[in-house]
């Protein structure tokens, strides 16, 4: 399954374009809103204030309720978009963003609206493309699901630990990073392959980094194999249940680019939201000079909540792309 | 520039074919010899003491000592191959080894000679490709350079501590991991895209995971920016010597997956050498029981110093992907 | 520019999504609006009377007026959908169109109204595809152009004999098929390789064939180098206006999948449509026994003419592929 | 299956790389060989006197007579080499040949020797490739064959037809072309798809314009299409045998991109040999000057017949590609 998403922030519309799907799959649209809902912003005081609907509207691809095999396209437009908030950042690239490198990009054409193509909003339509994928996934008993695995530095954290580290650093008109660790079960032993291109790590790391604000990917132990011995390090066979498993499972299930049956396992950093309310340095892109700049409007002082249902969607993308689908 | 890397440790040859190279390039065979000399073996104490002259024979894409712009192959033959070393390990699965998911993923057919295609012998080839990109982007001024930024959790070691940690393991039977920290300098901003397949850390972690042992890989501040809050996070812009630059780079030269002029900078974890001398659980693949596996042979008690020269190879490959050659 | 058409005959919407569009690009909406209207149905006495407004909402990547360089989704919505002529052909496969081979493909799953996913109303989307293309090679002075070479098989037909031979097919309740030559001029010498997947030909010819109807393609004497001899068929070069040029253009502007500087010249069947109005053999795939079926509605008893504009357009796509766009 | 070709005609060797080839595949290296037998020179009066034993060395990729699934690098070495035969062809483009595309898509760096990598020597590793694709298809009871259905304008020609106009162009010192025509039997129908990189008939051409002469494609009736009215054009279906057929096969077994579950049949055209004795005009590249050409040495007055194992060849590793190998 090929996916294309398009949109901005404050265009008319944004959407996916689904190539390659599975004939036959019948679209359960409960599951796909209750997905898009897990996603969406505005439920609690965690999250920005925005509300979208968020409803897709399936423009192709789909008869009877059921995947046809052609390229299913989805579209949820925008509604609410309050363009003023944005106008006055044109020239003034807000740090962290993909403002600058997208102005240069775009060779100064880009859609500068609250980030246009490089807006969070756009993992909505990620989202949509990932609950496709689960429902295929689902008639193959392969599962996906992810957790927060770090808030602003603690590891593991209570509901409670989360949000007093999102509120002090909202006090703060600060934000703070976490990690999401993501864990795919049911893929037999023998997927993948050790060369470029078709390693299980770089399928999925490839889909990982395209979710915005994902700046590290960690397989297994991850960062933590620098620390360890071999011996520690190596996962041992054992025969259980009539089946060659791993005692532990320190690789995530990978070896030689190759899952070994074991669960795939996984952790991504997630950076701080950029959007802080505190003045920042920046340069004027039409003066080229040194400037201030202070974001206004209501932003996420934390993402990673948030970014949980989109990191399962990449990874149930990057399973279906492993399982030649 | 795509590439296939072929061969196995204990095959006749081993060797890589390059497309879509851009003729004209002079094919400096000095270098290519001093990067291959960079990774092979046995040149003191914390190497194994396999020796291989690792001389490529280039078969096609240059004349008369430039590229031709056609299908460059370069094969290393394979002279030191003990195959007797690994025979009886056929059935027996080494912990960490790619052994178990290369046997199903090959349907029992793999090449289970010292690792066969997963190798760490393969990435003789990978070398000598990232070399050949290394010359084509010295003609554009850009440069990659790693180096170790961990051994045995120890951060950015001297050489004596690197010494002495990876001595230390092998008196102990067993193996150390580490980081390698890799800058690419001299690229333009705007390069990229945030879209899946195109975005500059999807592209770059594509090549890392396909070296083997690399099991994470951090942009920037990477997992660091789960600690971070966004006000340290962000990397303020400012004009400074006719240019726009940011103070400091924790996006590691990457926003909205896109570069933004700075070094692109990243780090990757490299696992402690599965070949380890003490005994080791395993199961027979041929009785399907439980086992034990004591691997002879000498094996590096560390790859991470010889691991410098593919990380900058792998990037080199995936900077030459990211300029569109 | 990667692009994926998605949309049913009778489906809410057709439309298309370009990725990779360069930035800046004028969208020239009239000459969008133009270039559909060559295609579109309803206009005279040798097409359907089905009537469709074909106006594109572009909803991403245009900003301004001007592309953004993020992914460009086109939408066309169906308004003339008479659901009701189809319905009674669900079982009924119509002879030379792809309502059996994607009954198969789709499990059975497909939406059969006027041919789904197949129907040559999805050249509309292609059209604007190739708009966008042509004001993208508009900008290098590359010009695209087509024309009709063949109606029923007479030989560059006069509009005259195009009329009778049309119309002849239409009282006889049949179709006529025909040829159509198209050039692209303004091309540099060197684009291209010999090897699959970059050769211009091959390049082409995917592009080509994933026009409904296309059945053959051909470079230059195309076929009727068959009957030529080498000291007809080769062109001599000669020296001409201080460049390299040769006197014929046998070669059709290729030579060993690479571009020679001359126009590139090709040449595609389109077979007779495949709806006729006359009783026709079949099969009922509800019982699985022979069956007769009778085509109703308003069908064109030719497409040639229409098919020009699409010719055009997929020849500026697969232009702007082997231009590395 | 992914495959990378290279060599040149006078370098040290040619070859090509598999990658994704199927595990467990017994390598039948008397079949190989008999391939590379049907595609040699030197067996008669018809071919070149150029004598090369054309032994395949496998490299890689193959353990204990098994594919291993690693990808699988063949090399055959160049021995006959005669470069001074076209040393002096240089500055002298040959008219027909890709000596001037060539040389200015590699910038002047090429190896201009005997046509380096545009030789139809370089169909020697595509015959090897296209008979381990021709192994896997045996498995799954899917054969390739293809014929001359054409030479010098003489359809279907007996074999005294054939040796007549050859030797009548050899006399000549002038050349001959043709037309293959090739069948793959045993495909199931719904393969393909509609679309773009994905349908049938456009995975085929990729495949046949990268052999070199190839300068036309056709599927089932082809350019005949043209000049056939829908009423004979259409395949009629009929239930058969317990299964579904068309009466014709006019499509070639495919129908909107996608297979019927006929025969899949198309048709090439060869141009005539580029290389003959007569004087030829041409350009000198070095003084851009009008100048003459002879083409010393032996060649081929018809590639037809050589060509024909080579269309199987290119149409066996399509078919792979179909079937998702």
């Amino acid at each position: 399954m090929k996916h294309i998403i398009f949109g901005e922030s404050h265009g008319s519309a944004i959407g996916v374009v689904l190539e390659n799907v599975p004939a036959g799959v019948e679209l359960d649209m409960d599951f796909i809103r209750s997905e898009l809902a897990r996603r969406a912003p505005g439920r609690n005081a965690l999250s920005t204030a925005r509300r979208e609907a968020d409803e897709p509207r399936i423009l192709s691809g789909v008869f009877e309720g059921k995947t046809t095999g052609a390229p299913l396209c989805a579209v949820i437009e925008n509604t609410d978009t309050r363009s003023k908030d944005y106008s006055k950042l044109k020239d003034l690239p807000r740090p962290g963003h993909a403002d600058y490198a997208g102005y240069i990009h775009s060779e100064g054409c880009g859609d500068y609206r609250g980030g246009g193509h490089f807006s969070g909003r756009l993992t909505a339509p990620l989202v949509f493309a990932g609950a496709v994928a689960k429902l295929i996934l689902r008639e193959m008993d392969v599962t996906v699901s992810a957790r927060i695995s770090n808030v602003a530095g603690i590891p593991d954290p209570t509901p409670e630990q989360l949000e007093e580290a999102v509120l002090g650093a909202k006090a703060d008109q600060d934000s703070v990073g976490g990690c999401i660790r993501c864990t795919v079960e049911g893929l037999p032993a023998g997927l993948g392959a050790p060369d470029y291109g078709r390693n299980v790590e770089g399928i999925f790391s490839q889909h990982l980094f395209a979710v915005p604000a994902v700046k590290a990917v960690g397989f297994g132990a991850g960062f933590g194999f620098a620390a360890m011995r071999g011996s520690e390090a190596n996962d041992p066979f054992c025969w259980e249940g009539g089946e060659v498993r791993t005692r532990t499972n320190h690789s995530g299930g990978v070896n030689g680019g190759i899952t070994n049956g074991m669960s795939v396992e996984f952790e991504v950093a997630i950076r701080p939201t950029p959007s802080i309310a505190r003045e920042q340095d920046t340069v004027n892109l039409a003066t080229l000079e040194n400037a201030k700049l202070t974001i206004e409007g209501r932003h996420d002082p934390c993402i990673v909540h948030r970014a949980v249902p989109v990191i399962e969607a990449a990874a149930a993308l990057a399973t279906c792309e492993l399982l030649g689908l």
